[in-house]
């Protein structure tokens, strides 16, 4: 950031989550140094850049004493995190970006958020996400352009890691809303497995959809939090992408990229294939067609069901996109529905066909640079189908755009391949860096 | 059971989850004859068991005809499950046994629900459940004693499973909701590592606790069901267990074992030992001693947190557990909580440690033989740690006590080593049959 003096370059809140780890675990630096060098910057920027929808600075600084106190829990003790305001905090509002739910305050956590408090991790506050996580905007500032969209529906999450507010955010993805983000605010993003990562008390937007998603400014970072809030050790990075064997796909969408996501896809392709991986095509059989489709009319009827009580009791006081759904999802009986889950199942077999093949799908993360677009919808082109697909997604901030902006590449790998496939992109991301 | 004529041997709803997948996918039976004959058992029987909170004849049956009429989503396409009555469902009423939610109907599915119908499986209804999984009984009968308790808080899952009324059907546990019934109604019970199966949506009753079961008749159907409902293979079970490291824990609550359990943990650690198990002492470590006190202080502090604004609302309608939880959960500070967990986690570690030397514990289900109260509260003394331990436990019904009563044995696995325990409990079930 151009903000920064060369003395907040030494600051913790710019050091990443697995640098933090090693300096509390040696002594080095304390739990409350961090958090308040991460609210420090909070108070200085968020006026400007809105990305927290609640920081509540005392209890933030008493969950560091009390884990400076105490043992170790987790390579994480003591390391700050975000939460989208999507998910229950015990102690903390929850919004969901809705007036409707303006000043919900849910007695008990989410079970993400429980998982995080059991490791150690210190809950900063919670990341200013779109109402209900739909794709309208709500004036969250880019860090890297403020006259640009962050990407939603983590608009916050990412928003605040992009800016060193925090080194670690949790977000979710059901349509583009981890991915997108992650690329327009050039950090790294990933999409868990559908159920991946724990969704125990979430409130659903659409069960068969909803994704966890983190963000970090290093893909390391990404590594450790997966394996700290799965409990499952993380898979060591292959020192060489020599025989790896990534596949390239353009997917169904190709037609909404930017040039500088063709440029990206061409540059990581070349890349990799200079490193010695075993590039190969790998694009979607024409069954993905109408996967478009599918995903609509999943999105559309379970989107319908998980806020059929709010639109009783609110429905007017809602977002457009959320009054579409509303409309639109009576219009689809239980036939088209069933229809559009075997649909997305018969791909989802068909993309395992293409996994025996390859290790990896390298594809973009988005259609381009972050758009100048403050209020209309993003473009999920790139997200939407990769989630319907359930796999991992992560989004690596290797590249630039023609107005100097971050644009991302995806890695997508087999469904429950979490571990493995940031194992890959870690190998991948060194070859792009 | 004793009135069945050797007629209802042969419809399908006395077979396994395992028979009923290869009929059907061999197309010698359909879903729609599995379905009528579950919905004859449960109109003939539940007069008498009360092992359903709701069944919807009609959408059971339009379900059964709508997977008989496209192809096959998964290897349990067509094949019914019942849910317990804590999970919710877009199309059935969810009560969590409480009078307070009496007629609530939730607009959406919980995550696993809406992933268990995109894998084709059919919904039969809502098997009944204490109030809020509390270990309070609600008079569901025991089908292999109505004299006795069927354990709770799974008590309709288990029930329903034990009295051929579904082949399949989903609980919880936060205590001992599933090992305990599976035991008292002698069939397979499994209970998920905390994370190991989708808890989206899932109203918490303890965020740190809370883990899903599965109950069946046979333990390839956990091993086939987990399998469908993780997305990730089973693991083939070893052909012998020679060579297979048995670690026998009695644990720190052996003096609440009644003499079958003394009784059925020696005929299991001797017939492991004459297969050719290296069967070894797993004994819990000191550090243990003071673990049910940990569990009580997180169950008591997130059970009063999780039901804080229902207790607000509907309180004095409540069972006396819940009043206590009530209670007790604001006289337990922060403090004591965090000690709390911090004690579980290093228990976690050391069993790490236990579990380095052995590939499995074999340890009680339960006290003993279902009791004779039908009103009290049921021991669940071993049970609760091992669901503080956060690892995947399966009850095999391998013994019977000296009323004729069955009486579990339960191997207990690594956290997230979920498939695996299951093959390795086939393999030890195949040496006690």
């Amino acid at each position: 950031m151009d903000d920064e003096s060369s003395d907040d370059r030494h600051q913790p809140n710019v050091l990443s989550a697995t640098a933090l780890s090693q300096l509390l675990g040696r002594g080095e630096t304390t739990s409350i140094a961090v958090v308040e060098s991460c609210l420090a910057r909070i108070e200085e920027r968020d006026a400007t850049l809105r990305a927290w929808a609640h920081v509540d600075r005392d209890r933030a600084l008493a969950q560091a004493r009390a884990r400076d106190a105490e043992p170790r829990r987790s390579p994480l003790h003591g390391v700050p995190i975000g939460i989208k305001d999507i998910f229950d905090t015990y102690d903390m509002p929850t919004s969901h970006g809705s007036k409707a739910f303006s000043g919900h305050r849910p007695t008990a956590d989410s079970g993400i958020v429980a998982l995080m408090r059991r490791a150690g991790l210190v809950i900063l506050g919670k990341c200013a996400t779109t109402e209900f996580a739909t794709p309208i905007p709500i004036g969250v500032g880019n860090p890297r352009d403020l006259g640009r969209s962050p990407g939603v529906s983590s608009s916050g999450s990412a928003a605040s890691v992009a800016d060193d507010m925090t080194p670690l955010s949790l977000g979710s993805q059901t349509g583009g809303s981890t991915i997108l983000p992650a690329s327009f605010c050039g950090v790294v993003g990933f999409k868990a497995s559908l159920t991946g990562l724990d969704r125990g008390g979430m409130r659903h937007l659409r069960p068969t959809l909803d994704s966890m998603g983190l963000f970090a400014r290093e893909l390391a970072d990404i590594a450790l939090l997966n394996s700290v809030l799965s409990g499952r050790s993380a898979v060591q990075p292959p020192k060489h992408v020599a025989d790896l064997r990534v596949g390239v796909c353009r997917t169904v969408n190709w037609s909404h990229a930017q040039p500088e996501t063709v440029a990206a896809l061409d540059s990581a392709s070349q890349a990799l294939r200079e490193a010695g991986a075993r590039v190969m095509d790998a694009e979607m059989p024409p069954l993905f067609d109408d996967l478009e489709q599918s995903f609509q009319i999943i999105a559309t009827v379970e989107g319908a069901r998980t806020m059929a009580s709010d639109f009783e009791a609110h429905g007017p006081t809602m977002n457009h996109w959320l009054q579409e759904t509303r409309r639109a999802g009576p219009t689809i009986d239980a036939a088209r529905y069933e229809k559009a889950q075997l649909h997305a199942l018969e791909c989802q077999r068909s993309l395992g066909e293409i996994f025996e093949r390859c290790d990896v799908i390298v594809t973009p993360s988005a259609c381009g640079e972050a758009t100048r677009d403050l209020t209309g919808v993003s473009d999920s082109a790139f997200n939407r189908i990769w989630t319907l697909m359930h796999g991992p997604c992560i989004s690596i901030p290797a590249f630039k755009g023609p107005n100097g902006m971050p644009v991302g590449i995806q890695v997508v790998g087999p469904v429950g391949s979490d571990a493995r496939t940031i194992a890959l992109a870690q190998c991948i991301g060194g070859v792009l860096a």
